[in-house]
This record gives structure tokens, C-alpha cells and sequence, in this order.
């Protein structure tokens, strides 16, 4: 490519990140090449910091700097609320929301037979001990709407039993969402949960 | 977003690169601490690397680690051809179709009047002294067929004189194209430009 060892190397490296291929990190790399000084050197540094001091919380599977993460360390956020989501990406799409008070629990994906992802690979034992120790007194199941997100929340609601309140995202029509440009599923799951006005 | 300042820094960073939005630096960061140890460490070690030795080529513009390129400091490459192509991606995807053995010369972009680029941020004087010093037989300009392209391509050619042998790229039909999806102008180009069989 650029008949340069160590920028070939970059280059490959960057187009295995997830939204990168060869042609994009050969673009994104003679980019930074060219601001070497304002991006390339700050970037390599940041990721240095990042590297040495990411971890997961023990508790609920969320990336920061300590072992317990900012949310499961702040007593403001023991509301008795644990919210379940697949991936730390939803974790911080819920927190962006700035609704959710409670705290997280991160599955860390869903069950899948076809993967064979069972229970114990996915911090559902976890989440169980969780809702005796922390005295939760909702679980609200935050995963994805397809089929697996959907057999995991099934899975998980069996697993905590009757004692305790379960709930899920509504389902429907998106804020902004247009009927014409929606699926068939989605608009009859709107009809389904209509409101009275 | 992570409630992290150097993760939100990272991703922020990221964002910023050609072909990454704010969505897909997010979902790169989070691959990138998932696997910390084999991705984000090595990788950052790179860039600090890249950073520390790139530099372009004094006498073609292409990005090395040296103040001479590989191409222009090779001694086979002295074939008395010269590849006039916009840009560092440009001479790399010539070379990844090993067709040509002469020496490049990147402009760094095209002329513009709408964006103010006139010859001389271009390497356009560097390019017609080359000329002279490398008794140049032939110049081949490699340029995109967009408007901007061969607007730079006919100023180029004036510029050079009779005396040179002065070519650009076929234009035409891609191998593996359809006639049904090219554009009206590929294809009257093609036409226009065809050869007995």
C-alpha cells in the first residue's frame, strides 16, 4: 500500500475496528499522517492513558477508570431501579436519555443457541445476586427489540420470579418517526399498546 | 457519554476522523477497551511510532519515513515517466496495480476557484522544475475524472508545453462494469474513445 512497514500496519490495524474497512483506514490514516502533530501524537497519547486505566466495574459490567464505575459508586443512583441492557454502547445510550436514575446491570450481549451464548456467559447469575443483595425493587429490561434481545428479557423475567416488578421499554412509534417509512411490526405493536388521549 | 473524561475525549477524537461519526467512534472505543491488551496498547505504540517518523517526500509529496521516498530514492523507478496524481491515496492505488514503474508527483488536491487553490498550492512549479531536472519524457496525468481533475489536467498540459510527451488515464467502461448501471458520460466517453477489435 504505502510500501511503508509501520504505516502499512497502522492502516491494517485500523481497518479491523468495527465501521472501518481498507479504503476508510487508508483515508483516516493519511489524514491523521498529515496532522501528525495536532492529531496523530495527541490520539496515540490518549489511548496510552486509556489502555493503561479502562476497566470493567465489577458490579455492573460498565467501562471507566475504577473497579466500581461512577454510577454503581454514586449513592444517589440507589433508587432500587436496575436497569438491564446488552452492551455498555446501550448503557450510555440510556444515560445520554438522562431519564434512568437507578443503576445498570450490562449482560454483556443476549442468548443466542445459534452462538451458543447460554446464561452463564452473559452476567445473568450476576444480575440475580444483584437483586437480593441491593434490595431492587425493579428490574426494567432495556434490551434490544429483535429476537434474541427479546428471548433474553423471556429468559431473564422466568429467572427472577413473581416477588418482584419486571418491565420492559414500550414499544411503538419513534419521536419524529414517519408511519410511511416504519416496518409492519412496529406499527402493529403501536396499535396494539394504543393510549386513550 | 461514558461519564469518563479520557474515554469521552478518545471517542470525541475518533469521531473526528474521515469515515467515522460520533455512533461508530463509539462502537471503535468500546471494541478497542474490550480488547485493551491486543488492540488499543499496540496500537496506540503505532501511532506514537507513525507520529515520530512520517514525513513526506521532499521531491513527490508521498507519505514515508524518510526526507526521500522509496520510490524516488530507487534507482529502477528512473524509467523518465512521472504519474502527476491529486493525492497520497492516489499513488498508493497506483501502485497497488503494479502497472507503473516511473516516479510519481502529488499535487496535494486540484485547482479551484471556488476554494482559492491556485498552481502554486499545489505543487505545480515543483512539478514543471522536476520536468527539466529529471529529463522527463513523459508525464502521465493521473488525475479524477471529476470537473476539478481535468480542469488541473488541461492546466498542467498547457503549462509543460509541446515538447513532452503528455498522456492521461483511458477513460472508459471499469472492467466488471454493467452498461446498465454507468453513467450517460462513461458511456458516450467509452463510445467515443472505441477501438476495433
Amino acid at each position: 500500500m504505502s510500501s511503508n512497514r509501520d504505516i502499512d500496519a497502522l492502516i491494517d490495524m485500523m481497518a479491523k475496528l468495527p465501521g472501518l474497512g481498507p479504503r476508510s483506514a487508508r483515508r483516516a490514516v493519511l489524514h491523521l499522517i498529515r496532522k501528525r502533530a495536532l492529531l496523530l501524537t495527541p490520539l496515540a497519547d490518549l489511548m496510552q492513558t486509556v489502555a493503561a486505566t479502562a476497566r470493567e466495574c465489577v458490579t455492573c459490567g460498565n467501562v471507566g477508570t475504577s473497579d466500581t464505575c461512577d454510577i454503581c459508586a454514586s449513592p444517589k443512583r440507589a433508587t432500587g431501579e436496575l436497569c438491564v441492557v446488552e452492551d455498555v454502547a446501550d448503557l450510555w445510550a440510556m444515560e445520554r436519555s438522562g431519564v434512568f436514575k437507578g443503576r445498570y446491570h450490562v449482560l454483556g450481549g443476549t442468548l443466542s443457541a445459534l452462538d451458543a451464548v447460554g446464561p452463564e456467559e452473559l452476567r445473568i447469575p450476576k444480575l440475580i445476586s444483584r437483586v437480593t443483595d441491593e434490595s431492587i425493587t425493579e428490574v426494567i429490561l432495556a434490551l434490544n427489540a429483535t429476537v434474541d434481545g427479546q428471548t433474553t428479557a423471556h429468559y431473564i423475567a422466568d429467572q427472577l420470579g413473581a416477588d418482584l416488578r419486571v418491565t420492559s421499554l414500550a414499544q411503538g412509534v419513534p419521536i419524529g418517526g414517519e408511519l410511511d417509512y416504519l416496518d409492519d411490526g412496529t406499527i402493529s405493536a403501536a396499535l396494539r399498546a394504543r393510549k386513550q388521549v
